[in-house]
């Protein structure tokens, strides 16, 4: 079993409270009110800014060159070409990158970025990783999940470029290198008697996504 | 004018709404819910621990024995006296050790202490003590309005423990201690084009400390 | 075995060098030069202070109150009591405060503490423990080969004090509690293939610890 | 005056033990040992290391998307420039990667490269560059100086290569360019108060060059 599945039989409630919230089945049936999405995307762009210093940050506290080139390729492949992508998604959905740099960071998405970050410095590269696993591998999953028949057959939903990006080939290939990366850290660095802390922490950064979903619901009207 | 008094003009609105939140006027007039206090003692002891770590952070930031010296101080501060003072206070508020330890964190403890820490770990001691004013120097001036006849005057008050921490001679004069060091600071780190960056990141706090209130009243049912 | 005994079984050579290194050989039979030893002193107040900050370093990756209060101990011992302690030991050779502050940093001394605080802030608290272990546990060690027939039998010692302060009952203490530190957070964080990477850490830390006490000779113009 | 111009102003003793250290001299008259370049140039690799680790740091740090970028451009050209080159030029010395993957890291390579990370973290962006600006700005100046008549007149020249390198238009636009970027963090980050300290620290950060340059010469045996 990998580490990345242990963990989520670890923390069960906190795991399904995140990848089966509202937010995400009402992107699944369609239902998902735009304003909500919209909320989502502008903070997931500060996010993404933030989900870069992590990279940053784990490469910084790399002790192998292996790990090293492993976290600046993470850290490129955010400021080189994610950031870009997710101007372009904004676009499409009405919001200039005006309207993204306008924006406050909003509760959600300061408490889990520097949750992320501040475990990722007090502790080590694992506590790092397991701390951003909910977003790297949950979202991989969540993809898969939202496009049950194929991201061809998501013609027409008017989500399909969001929920194709992430059950498309390109995304559950770095969600499958980023659990085996995972597994990896584990051989190293996870002591007997550690797995409760890990999972805890894991547990506690799934609900923290959750409530990012939430904060889109929120701010438009919606209930969980 | 004091560089605290700079910030606060810079700031107006985040500030007004933290000092002035609905929370802060219900402990004032005394119609505050119970359930509104008991969840913020609980978070405000999580808190604490979280604050008592940006300390140790200040110390190991510090390049002058004196201000290796102050932060000590404000860590054994917390670890020693303020964290048993906590823990009596809320023995007389029906909270035992265990009903504190058992208590996740929420959101919105997390969102401010982690942003705090990121603060002073990604700035410099100028940035961390920034980040933690509206929580050391705004109690002192919430402490101030909320007994404008005294700490005496507050016999019978169902908040005068509160209200008489930080309103009392001992937590002004740390109060006014730390507003000297902020300026002690400022005269050190604080560049020409730099109080702009500052501005934003006390208002930033402020309004995680305006969430932190909010907090209390959302778990009680109550409204903003 | 302890994980320290560990520790020292897996780099023989560099403990060697340390722990029996021409510098201690020569405090034992107390023909070190004094210029020796009054180098050495001076570098050892301005590795204190680092050695304060490594403290502070620890007390911020505190995941556990309990971690937090011995991390803070250890920070006011050095901070409250050493560096005073310090003080006076340098007094008794003739050096003054003044001295001791104008002294610049060595290289010996920028990189064995560097490298501890580089080690626990890009690895976790057993990286920093493990790094600071060849300074705690290595004196403790020491001191007790260098008063094979006790403290008491130190009479006369040119080196009595500082023999005498290392070899007493409160240091091994201090080293032996330490020393289960060290196993418990091994317990914690030890995974299985981690080991190898500890002891080369610790082996490193050995060997710049060895460089510190050649700076004292080489001060005094003496041979390895 | 640029902010260099400034820090070389008031650290000059400090600066020239560095950029006309003997080695230097060496290396441009041709008369430098071999086995006193080899054993820096080993030791150099290891630096990059450590170097890029810095960059990842700045990574870190930033607040601006610009400041994320360049950091992130920094890192990149380590990792996937200078590094292959270094190990290019390792072997045309006769060094291969088994070679350099076995030097353990010298005492002098530890001291400047923990020395900086640790500046770097416990500071902020500007004290990180400052600490930095010996090695990326000091190669600029020295290149140059011993390029008197160009890079093509090094044609023979025994350290043709490291000398055309820094020398080289490339590495000089590198250099200039950041220094402009350190005269924009001055223009955010230089307090009143604070010029003194940076100061030290650049006086401090150029000794510990000489001593990386005077660990050649040692190694081969030379005289300072």
């Amino acid at each position: 079993m990998s580490l990345f599945e242990r963990l989520k039989a670890a923390a069960p409630a906190e795991w399904r409270s995140y990848v089966d919230h509202a937010f995400v089945r009402g992107m699944g049936d369609g239902t998902l009110p735009e304003a909500a999405f919209r909320t989502y995307l502008v903070q997931d762009y500060l996010f993404l800014i933030q989900f870069a210093r992590a990279n940053a940050l784990a490469a910084y506290k790399s002790r192998t060159l292996a790990d090293l080139r492993a976290a600046k390729d993470g850290l490129s492949a955010i400021v080189d070409v994610e950031l870009d992508l997710h101007v372009r998604l904004c676009e499409r959905w009405g919001l200039s990158p005006a309207d993204i740099e306008a924006a406050p960071e909003h509760q959600a998405t300061v408490a889990y970025t520097r949750f992320v970050l501040d475990c990722g410095m007090s502790g080590d590269l694992l506590d790092l990783h397991v701390a951003l696993a909910p977003c790297v591998l949950g979202y991989a999953e969540i993809g898969r999940a939202l496009a049950p028949d194929g991201v061809d057959a998501l013609d027409g939903h008017p989500y399909r470029e969001w929920i194709g990006e992430y059950a498309g080939d390109a995304y559950q290939a770095v969600a499958a290198n980023a659990s085996r990366h995972l597994d990896d850290l584990g051989a190293r660095y996870l002591g007997p008697g550690r797995f409760d802390e890990l999972a805890a922490l894991f547990g506690k950064a799934s609900r923290l996504e959750a409530d990012f979903w939430q904060m889109g619901l929120d701010a438009a009207g919606a209930r969980r």
